[in-house]
């Protein structure tokens, strides 16, 4: 009997693999040997999920994984058109980082409420200067994003008396449609991007939407950096349109040393850490562990996406 | 008819008395100016909270204000034993921040286990260094302080998924006593601080409870300053007893510019701001005519410290 080719996308070891030991026989691929090793693969775990090595090597003649599992929620670095047509399932991640991603929005909206950039920056000029700050409890907030991780954000600033709005692809029970984000941007104290990267998402947040904010709002984004037309958010902070942002994603990561952005008025940098809590690779691990049990006896696997839309359709 | 005198420590104008207009006498003073107006007084209205002057100009023989009302939480800064055994109503702003200051802490917790401050100072150095933060839900919190505040803070971490035990002076139903205090602390995440300044609680947290705190564990203090022995949290952060502490309040405020706290390893100084929120001036002075109006009324006022214990006695 042929063991079935687990490939997997990054050099470095696995957690948790060793449970399948001896079940499968694992290789290991780097962005130059992917495109040469994908067609003798079962199945191909892409662990290391900032790589854009998959779009790249996956189109072309030949056979072809039957089953593609991302270590991440998001599936725009993976997603092909050839691999989207194909019979090629696609799982992620789903369900890992919620959490950590909720505490983390609301450790920046807390933050940026109570000003504690500032009080930091005061501390190292050791200056006693006290200020207002703001109640969190009673403002608003728009999460843009309906999966688990906007639902998750929500629930979270919910439970700090946070006044929350959940805005989706449609309209439904507790979710609002697109043609209620302006409306609800207008008034919003926080405004969180928590969407997966998709057509209808890339650069939603341009100009005219941080216009449409408050000149008290804050803009946070836990998505990804193509969300936001960077250079519309830099000018928005620079005019005061909006009263600050925290970004921990970007177009192009790690951000170059020399990004404006670095020093923007007003702008939080963080290096896409939001979801890594410790013990994240672990969980990881263990999850594909567990659906590769199911994907090897035959059962039908969880958290498929979608790949026309490029995300899991939840509720 | 004689108006009432309503003698105000506080050089400022005040907010929200306009109401009273008509119906009292309102005189301001200052520290130097105190002790020769308390005989005429018959309500003394401490706006000034951070001045000690009511417990220098209060000793004395002659007739002495009939209430004394607080726009602060805490009370160490005015009671002294001659007006602790007088006759002489002491109320204070219990409620005003509770909430304020519960997300203060949350602020804080959130910050420091998602490691924020070195996330502001990497920014700073235009520096992309991804690392693993801490999941909040999940840890355990012990909040010594069972007043209003206290609760507040409980309720607000219990609402993140914390662990959360209350400790105050006497074990009651949800509430531990001293007791247990050091078994707690040997198992903390978080450690909080919200206790009031009295003769049992000053100076409680020494060498010794640094000593049993876990490596992993961080000391937030939004109390007042004299519950820390500064010099021992000092020791405890430079040997790494602990991992991290955050302080609002100090022995001596505004905290010197020389001060060694000001860059402590692991520590965030802030400025005495927890509890005020944008509009706190204004709820201060709402809190104190509505008191007023009971107190014209020959109504029970609420919010009666009990001048022996040094707070207002609760559930």
């Amino acid at each position: 009997m042929t063991l079935p080719t687990l490939l997997v996308l990054d050099a470095d070891p696995l957690p948790r693999l060793g449970r399948l030991t001896g079940r499968v026989r694992v290789e290991h691929a780097d962005a130059s040997t992917l495109a040469g090793l994908l067609p003798a693969a079962d199945v191909l775990l892409v662990w290391d999920f900032a790589s854009h090595a998959v779009r790249e090597a996956w189109p072309g003649e030949g056979p072809r994984p039957r089953w593609v599992h991302t270590a991440s929620a998001g599936v725009d670095h993976l997603l092909c058109p050839e691999l989207a047509v194909s019979d090629t399932v696609v799982t992620n991640a789903r369900g890992i980082f919620d959490r950590p991603i909720a505490e983390y929005v609301a450790a920046l909206v807390l933050a940026l409420a109570k000003d504690l950039p500032r009080t930091l920056a005061l501390q190292r000029e050791r200056t006693w200067r006290h200020r207002e700050s703001r109640k969190v409890a009673g403002t608003r907030a728009v999460v843009v994003g309906s999966g688990p991780i906007g639902r998750a954000v929500s629930g979270t600033l919910t439970a700090l008396g946070v006044t929350t709005a959940l805005v989706g692809r449609t309209a439904r029970a507790g979710v609002h449609g697109p043609d209620d984000l302006d409306r609800l941007l207008a008034r919003a104290d926080w405004v969180i991007a928590a969407a997966p990267l998709t057509s209808s998402t890339r650069g939603m947040f341009d100009a005219r939407r941080f216009g449409v904010m408050q000149p008290s709002a804050h803009f946070v984004n836990v998505g990804r950096g193509q969300l936001v037309v960077q250079d519309a958010l830099a000018q928005a902070l620079r005019r005061r349109w909006i009263a600050g942002a925290a970004l921990d994603v970007f177009e192009t990561e790690p951000l170059a040393p020399d990004s404006p952005l670095w020093d923007l008025p007003g702008l939080v940098v963080s290096p896409h850490m939001s979801g890594d809590t410790v013990g994240w690779r672990d969980e990881l691990g263990e999850q594909f562990v567990e659906l590769y049990e199911l994907w090897a006896a035959g059962r039908p696997l969880p958290n498929v996406v979608d790949k026309q839309r490029g995300y899991v359709p939840g509720h």
